[in-house]
């Protein structure tokens, strides 16, 4: 089973019967037809369908070096410029299908698990590392098209400075015991979107461990014994597409991973037990690269969408006149040709690294990481701003073949669409910046390489300073004019 | 009936049975015991319980003039700054209940009626305005504690600069006829919060009225006969007030006004056919020093509360050590106490009109209702930025008590909280920032006065620079040092 | 010699000889006569001219609870909230001699002698405390009308956290040895502004010392033996107020001053070798609630001096039809009434301290602290942005009078200006926005109590943020609706 | 005469005896040697010298299609991307030598000179249109290496929307005459950088004529007839590189354009009484395309020399170690790698124009000239916000020969640097954030392409926005998951 379709993705994660908890209960039946899940699964296998489409097969998938079989591009280790030219395609070509609303599209962690993959020599030797377990699974997902989410961050206690877990039950998932099967978990992780609905989860630690936590990196099915995925309250704003256009299509869900002693099978165990790895290996892997590639690439045909939506505003109630909201207009088009040159420049300029694959250049996309995480809640304020009360005149589609039919398409035309049409166009521009669906896809991308200032730390900590000052240097130290 | 309770309240609007469609559907049974009008009407009606509490009555009533007896203080026509300071003491004391979220707490209208009702005086002698019907209306109300809301602006089609509406069919309302009974009313107005709960409703014309449209002012019974109100989307999360602590009890819903040739009896028709009038009565009356001393006097209260929930997160992660934390948090202090000031100063420096009301200095109110727009998503903005992936850890109270349990007891405990107290902040946190009611209440606060920009071309333009313009020129102009 | 005339003033400075280095030069003869020090002394001799006035002395003078002649009224100890609006009265007097560009006026460091008379009970009893010497010079200078300056920056030579010097030689000025006649100071301490124009300096340790650093506090005269004053360059454009109508008259200096093993006797000494008090007592005094009242009623007449410049642009050019020529100018107009309504609350909410004397709200300033240095620099930027090219057409004063006197007029002219009063005003917008004197200017509003971060935590850090929690807490708690 | 060297450049400049008024006086004698010019010219001199010699000739020059002999590399017409590789060599090549502070440096208006030539064609047959002379003039500027400047604003007199002049003399420039000899001109341009010390002045009108004013396009020699300069005060702070070590070498000098009746010949005309061509020729032209490409290169120089300037600052005293400091050089880093992504992207993506000419993508250069403007005045603040009090202490060169260096060595000495190689570094950073020439630099960033609001109206007008609303309204009509 090479690259799957819908049908294939939805009824491999029914049958998983994964433990997964909504609102105080747990999940019975198929989870594809639970409210909360229902449309997001949906989405995800028009995804997997448009893979095997014949129009499309070329660009979404590739023959696989193993067996010869069409594979998801997304898992392609790219050797070329043009290969990763083939891998954005792939990945904008998924994201208009959700216009980028769906930050866990399965190239995300084919991508990761690629890239994890492709720099497995790093373990090579290490202690307590197992580089063969990692291209073992990753050929196994890229031949069965496996679905996988992953958790990293520890449960928020304390976010000090200095705190380190002291409690005696474990808060964050740790190693509690090694035997002849396994390592064995217990604990919890935070934040697995889409946990639940992937095939499988991958788990690792975050840098930055102490001297007792040594780290670990493993993926499991999601369906393991003694594990549980706890769902926050969902997003979904109802099944109508006229009301809830995109909550009810998009909404990935978030959960909590908890790990009740949970056994990892060694084939499965990718590294414990070793810090200076556990610290290391994300960073010095190609993860950054093509992980960030990946997301700029989606965050792009994001920004078209809201940038269309805008426009759209703009021409429903004629407002374009107006030189402060083309100012308004004129950032949002400042933004997307911003990250689409910046991602541009980052496959131009990639490198190949010590192990041949070719790498989108790391600061370029970097640049554009800490970019978009100030740039997406300005592109809703703008919404906000330019929709005004027609964002909260939002009437459902219900209501539109009722016994007020007349009076809402008298009430709500706009300058340049019937009422019905202006409604579709408020009432996405209120899903996108105004619904709670919509406030969560701002905190994913206010967050979603993390803290804002952490990553404006570190862009300044690895950044190379030194030629820079050495202009200023030898400027101070020419002769002067005589 | 003067000053009501709750049960009141309640009980005056059920029998009603005004024509409220939600959803496709008309409200049909008792109101208050529809799911989108359940919350916000028991708030309203504790309100109306609050001001008869023997603790309170002192502070939330007076002695009628008319009747000599108690009625709510927001109808008191003040006459010395005492009296301003009794007014806001009662706003403040309502905001409280609702920590500042109900916009249209009924003290907001009775504060309009009697800004009204004090500048009466503007529309004697003009054609086709009768002030004996303003007093009268505004007697009835304060003796009956009558709630209003009320509706001013045109349907949102094409807001362009020189667009008039010349459609045959009246899209925004106009007056169609005027017979003995009184004048009939065709077409929609927009954004009446809480229409379909109110007793009454108020409608005016927005100033800027072209040629044609003549302009009128009127309020009639909710259940007038013609009369529809058409609600947006409920934002009503839930009935659990663990899991939606703001929007199962504030919920305001906003509607859009249906006039199918409604009759408007002569006694309630302020003015009617003097676009003069129409155009001016709002902006010379004493509408907006009053109405905007209400609403200053309920932002302040609502910032209290957003700077509490800060600081609860702060707590309960354990973040206060850091010196952006501490920034962000400081920047809502600075808004709060600058919020403070204006309306200290705008109350001390109160003047007494021509009339002998005292109004609060309309500048100063002025400088706050342009600086508050900007800063309350900000505040919005903060709270993302300080709950960061605990906004997304949000599991509902049903899960604490389900299977789970112990789980999330463990897993979700912060620094300072156990897990359960942890997560009503939280969830607080996200409600007010992030649910779709939350989203609704930072695009109130962005437009309650309209748009910022309209605002800041106000301000300049009825600011008098004349003496500063003075003071640099004899600056200029002075001898040089010699 | 109680309050004194400006050419007391200039006499008594010219007299002193005191040790100021200008560009590599001592500066010999008189320095009222020197180039960088001749405007700024008329301008500070206007301001004691202007005490004198027949028509204002009634205001900037007050009768001496000593000698009962008629003294400076900012020495004035109020004890009431008029006393304070007298003082209030008499800053802004001053402030608009010099359009509130003199940040040292005497006002300013007479101030501060005054609030540190008036917490002198704090050194009572305390080891190396002289609290006799305080108040013996607060009536001296009260007196005499001493001019005065003051200094207590260490030099900016490591800024990282933990760095405490441990040069041999010392850098910050330290007590090298103490003896019968008094105690011998070595080092620097930086940035006197005024530094070598005034009669005194007041010396002293800014607060967080180490162990090793006890801390002082004394004054001494100018022209103190081994003691220097290094000036860097000056920022006076020339002499002519066409040309250069700020600079020309309000260029302060800053100053270097380097102590050579400078004595200061006993009676001078206020404090020494006691950490304790060194680190609080500028704390715990009322310094900052007076220092701060005198420079939040000084920025408030800059303000309105720079809104006047910004409504003389707009008129010059006529662009006040531009919708984002008014929000700039609104800009300021919230800006200046937000500064006016802080101060106002402060002294309407003084209270009397333990030893009656009245502080206005120290918290209230301290908002007024933190909004401005964000104020200022926009102040500058709006001007920028609204005088544009015609900031770089600015032939000087000189042009006006020659051969091509015709052309400037004729090229030149505004709509609504002749050409000279046109350059007048651009010149001044220039010269306060965009000379080397300008920017300076914004410097120091930046920077006036420090570093603009550590503003917002010591706020964060003062403000009591309780109430706020506890009323979070108990919404969170009351009994849910039912 | 092709390339030539600095004194070939400053002996043509020094015989045109160009009348040029500085401060009320015409510049007699050498201007080179005047103390307003001498250092620029100088500066410009080194350009020229730069580009002969032996190790960046090949970069510099290249062989003349019509002489065969080396001339400017900035007069190439690009045909394929590596040409414009080539341009931007010679650009920045030329622009470290001056860290971009020279807007003007020669590179800019051959850039344009070439650009016209290279749209000459647009004038073909087009009434008073001669696209021979522009063809000619450009290979004259080639083979002679001829400095230019340029002019096309009129006098700031009203800037209200639906002004025009109606004065009885010109005030903005206009032919009065023609003749058998030429057209005569009479009236004021503004802003000429650099004006009087080029060779040649191009002239032309700005678009947007109204009916009466054809519009014009000529280039005249600097010492025309009729013609004259008057100058802006000069902001060359002294001749010092220790004290000023910006000002005293760029400081181009910017003037008004006084035309007294100048007779331009007809071979220099190349257009007139057109207004169609006058109001189309510039946007249609490469113009935009190849001066936006020069300006990006030369800000990104300027940049790079900003953030090397930042850093010193901070290695000098140590504070690389605060969160906020790292956050505010990370604003310039990312500044920087966006510019230089936008460049890039520009270059790779150029496309041939339909005479073959190969030029730079223009919108992504818009972008880049959208964004700078307010990038670089945030730059000069964060320079100011990090050199806080350092900024004010800042001694002369003299002083560090005189008999207080021991002082300054002691007393200002950096954590890294000595007192005297930090001075340097604090000056620098002074002279470009806070001296008049580093404001004058701030404000010609600003207004580089003209006012930050019209820009932005003019990106939103020529976007493309429909395939944007196209997927908006595609997204809306599919068909509901089902």
């Amino acid at each position: 089973m090479p690259a799957i379709n819908g049908d294939q993705y939805i009824d491999r994660i029914d049958r998983l019967k994964t433990n997964v908890w909504v609102d105080g209960n747990p999940v019975e039946g198929k989870i594809s037809e639970h409210p909360a899940f229902k449309g997001v699964m949906k989405s995800q296998g028009r995804l997997y369908d448009f893979q095997l489409e014949e129009a499309f097969k070329h660009e979404m998938t590739y023959q696989s070096p193993l067996t010869g079989k069409q594979v998801g591009m997304s898992y392609l280790q790219p050797k070329t410029i043009e290969d990763l030219v083939s891998r954005r395609t792939m990945i904008q070509n998924w994201a208009k299908l959700s216009n980028g609303m769906m930050g866990r599209s399965p190239d995300y962690m084919n991508t990761v698990i690629m890239a994890f993959a492709s720099s497995v020599d790093l373990l090579n030797g290490k202690e307590n590392c197992f580089p063969e377990n990692v291209t073992k699974f990753y050929e196994y997902a890229r031949e069965h098209d496996v679905s996988i989410t992953h958790t990293f961050i520890d449960p928020q206690v304390d976010r000090s400075h200095y705190h380190f877990e002291h409690a005696e039950e474990p808060i964050a998932a740790k190693v509690i015991e090694r035997n002849d099967e396994g390592i064995v978990i217990k604990g919890a992780k935070v934040l697995a979107t889409q946990g639940g609905i992937t095939d499988e989860i991958l788990v690792l630690s975050a840098a930055g461990l102490d001297g007792k936590d040594k780290g670990f990196s493993f993926s499991i099915p999601s369906n393991s014994k003694g594990l549980k995925f706890i769902c926050r309250e969902s997003f979904v704003g109802g099944e109508s597409a006229f009301d809830h256009p995109l909550s009810s299509r998009f909404e990935e869900m978030d959960t909590i991973v908890v790990f009740d002693s949970v056994l990892v099978p060694w084939e499965r165990v990718f590294y414990f037990n070793n810090s200076e790895i556990s610290n290391t290996f994300m960073a010095n892997s190609s993860f950054s690269a093509f992980s960030m590639h990946q997301v700029v690439a989606r965050r792009i045909v994001k920004t078209e969408f809201i940038l269309g939506i805008v426009q759209s505003i703009i021409e429903t109630i004629n407002i374009g006149g107006y030189q402060h909201v083309q100012e308004k207009a004129a950032e949002i088009i400042v933004a997307l040709e911003t990250m689409k040159a910046l991602l541009f420049k980052a496959e131009m300029e990639a490198r190949a690294d010590e192990w041949g694959y070719m790498r989108p250049d790391q600061l370029t996309l970097q640049i554009a990481s800490n970019l978009f995480p100030k740039m997406y809640p300005r592109f809703t304020e703008i919404i906000q701003l330019l929709g005004a009360s027609g964002l909260m005149t939002i009437p459902t589609g219900t209501s539109f073949q009722s016994g007020i039919k007349k009076d809402l398409e008298q009430y709500l035309q706009g300058a340049s669409r019937k009422a019905e049409d202006r409604m579709k166009i408020f009432r996405l521009a209120w899903d996108i910046s105004m619904s709670s669906f919509g406030a969560r896809e701002t905190l994913y991308e206010r967050f979603f390489f993390g803290d804002p200032i952490r990553l404006a730390s570190q862009l300044y900590s690895s950044y190379d300073l030194k030629p820079y000052v050495n202009c200023v240097d030898s400027y101070l130290n020419i002769d002067p004019l005589s």
